[in-house]
């Protein structure tokens, strides 16, 4: 796996690379949701990572960078997440719905982070935008193709010109979990949201007698 | 009608102070999306809405008073949409797809606001915040309402469990045609957007022969 584009480090060890960028991400992500991306200033994540200013440095060349190590670090552990599903040979009804339910815990472990990525998007620059949106029509299409192997396999009903949008949305109802927490926190704990959005998605996808 | 609360005026013409206000929040989103709520001064948000910084202070008292003032105009616009549809004595399936359209169309003419929502709702006063995520209760309930008669007219199947929570689905899947118009925008035209989403929609709540 390759890491993060176009940010430049003199650090050799790629281990101690990503350690201590993960310190400054934890930080960052903090700071950015109290304080706001804009009003953050690198002595602060400095201190909070509990790094010199110098030693920052040479890690990170700007806090744009943070920013796009999170989003980095957040397609990372969904492609992890659903990597682990997709060899298992399940049906695919029974993959589409761990590969829905692996999403949706990566989401809650890191849901500050997705959630400052929705705020913060704009404040990428032009390059770390494209390769994140990039990146993320990956995740998009694992669960095309989830719906394209349904569909062949006659486990699904769906017209195959929807496929592309109805992966599009499982993604934002997955995300949806995190950027509009106020509201789901409420009434819904994971597990019932998990249960409650993978049945809605089925009753959508499913002939009706097997709903 | 009630105006929007909190923001005092000393204004006395409620025209007036509506027409000004509207110029004030023109002029903001442009700012507001293209520098950033945080780096946009009052003095530029006065200049380019054609005011003098004293009289800016008349119709408003602070840059996350205009913020506030977005949100309301959104949802106004989207509770006159919705208004229209809703005394029409449809069907639930015919009135929840005009509803959709609706709801869909309005958030595209107002596609900047919308997105500068999602991505500022954080710098919202509390007070505020509050006051706005209770409006947009409102609008997930017009739709959690048609899915009710629709259920009980035998019109759609669906757990009665899952009302509350298709209804959030539905409001998050028109909003998303603005805040990730960045992928949909290349692939769907308004109209495609619309039909596809009715379609899925549908699809998940009639019974399948009608579909």
């Amino acid at each position: 796996m390759s890491g993060p584009k176009g940010i430049p480090t003199f650090v050799k060890d790629p281990r101690l690379v990503e350690e201590r960028r993960d310190q400054i991400i934890r930080a960052s992500v903090d700071l950015f949701i109290s304080k706001g991306f804009h009003k953050t200033t690198t002595r602060e994540i400095a201190q909070a990572s509990k790094f010199s200013i110098g030693t920052l440095y040479e890690y990170i060349s700007s806090k744009e960078d943070i920013l796009y190590l999170v989003c980095y670090d957040i397609n990372r552990r969904m492609r992890e997440g659903l990597e682990r599903v997709l060899g298992s040979a399940l049906p695919a009804d029974e993959e589409l719905k761990l590969a829905f339910r692996r999403l949706v815990e990566v989401i809650d472990a890191m849901d500050d982070d997705v959630l400052l990525i929705y705020q913060e998007t704009k404040s990428l620059t032009r390059e770390a935008m494209h390769d994140v949106l990039a990146k993320e029509t990956e995740i998009t299409k694992v669960f095309a193709d989830i719906l394209k192997r349904g569909l062949e396999e006659g486990v699904f009903r769906i017209d195959p010109q929807d496929i592309d949008l109805m992966a599009e949305n499982i993604v934002v109802l997955a995300e949806m979990w995190a950027f509009r927490r106020w509201a789901l926190r409420q009434k819904y704990t994971l597990e019932q949201y998990i249960e409650r959005q993978t049945r809605l998605l089925l009753s959508e996808l499913l002939p009706e007698a097997e709903v």
